[in-house]
């Protein structure tokens, strides 16, 4: 048990299961749907186009998601989309929010080591759509391992800061792990805390940074979970 | 200030603003955009339903709402509706996302008058969708009366449970203000804390409950906001 009371932060969506491989498929589809209208790479554009246009007023997230769809899908085909077609988008939607929950690897055990040690209390913080997040975490079977579930409509420095303070923790004993610079691991840093990166192999545009996090002992790369128990007890013993 | 720490609780939609009014208007506006396949009843039943049965995977919320408006739609049309028409139906509820909050009579001297006087904790419980609340609370101009606020997914007793928890207050230390019976009031009357009732003149079918709080001089009914400070007055004394 360590002298400090550290706090562990998750990120879930590519962190603890796979969600960008499932958006990807959809992307795929879409792309088919509109094919005899346009090719792949203008699709994707102008989809992330409008994804973006409506990020402000949408958030993020599955219906989001399939809304920014439907309109992109009437704007490419100058209105000829058939009722069906747009049906077939809602049912895709649909189909991505019951979509079964695929753990990444080597999340289970290290979540359970972890909680068996009983050291650090562990919270999941992810954005996202309420219900959605929600709902994946109950189907993951992971819930009980945490002790509470932040989700939030944006994760930058002041929804941490936030977090930190409802929750009394102080920066310098929180460690966030997650696979996104701009959201898991950039603003953690800025507060004076402390993070672990695992990379996804596959990242939503509006996610990438090329941004290098600054050095000094606080920064961590993760090749998966498997990794985050060494990390830890070096963040807890430093 | 009372001997007691006392914290209050404040519902959002139609209890601190408007809100099931632009809901009904965009209801008005769908059943006229079908009017030429089925007759309003018949619309607003199918739409309904719709909405029923998309709720345990969409949650609530405007995109929910305009995600089963489209499907309604295409289901009434028999699959005639045009995609201008889906296209309108995306910016109606692009609209309901950008209304201007209207806040209802008495809320700002209320909250203001109770944030003056210090004494009691104000807090926001909505559910909805994570995005537009947070929005609806900014544009609002009352944000800085509330020291947290707690969007969830369903307002029942265990999501009232795990808030009184994790904010450290016991039932008989809270006092709900909502004009909802199924999500404001019968949830905190059963796990022992204190509700007060604003009527609003609009209720969304699924929130209509016919049932009746137990007495006991925890339950209070009130006009509007202004109403409220007695009560508070009364119910700290008590």
């Amino acid at each position: 048990m360590p002298a400090r009371d550290l706090t562990i932060g998750f990120d879930a969506d590519d962190t603890l299961w796979h969600n960008e491989n499932v958006f990807a498929d959809m992307h795929a589809r879409f792309g088919a749907l509109l094919a005899h209208h346009h090719d792949a790479a203008t699709v994707e554009r102008e989809l992330l186009a409008t994804e973006l246009r409506n990020l402000e007023i949408y958030g993020y997230g599955v219906k989001s998601f399939t809304l920014s769809a439907i309109e992109t899908a009437i704007h490419l085909s100058s209105g000829q989309i058939s009722a069906a077609e747009v049906q077939h988008l809602i049912d895709l939607g649909r189909g991505m929010l019951v979509h079964p929950v695929e753990l990444l690897d080597g999340v289970a055990e290290t979540l359970a080591g972890l909680t068996a040690a009983g050291a650090h209390r562990l919270l999941v913080i992810t954005k996202g759509d309420l219900r959605d997040q929600q709902s994946k975490l109950d189907r993951s079977g992971l819930a009980g391992h945490f002790k509470e579930v932040e989700i939030v409509a944006e994760k930058d420095a002041s929804a941490y800061a936030a977090i930190l303070r409802r929750h009394g923790i102080a920066p310098q004993n929180f460690l966030m792990v997650g696979n996104s610079m701009k959201s898991d691991i950039l603003p953690v840093l800025a507060l004076g805390g402390a993070a672990a990166h695992v990379p996804y192999p596959l990242m939503w545009l509006h996610e990438q940074t090329a941004e290098v996090p600054p050095a000094g002992g606080r920064y961590f790369e993760l090749k998966s979970l498997h990794d985050l128990p060494a990390v830890v007890a070096r963040w807890a013993a430093g």
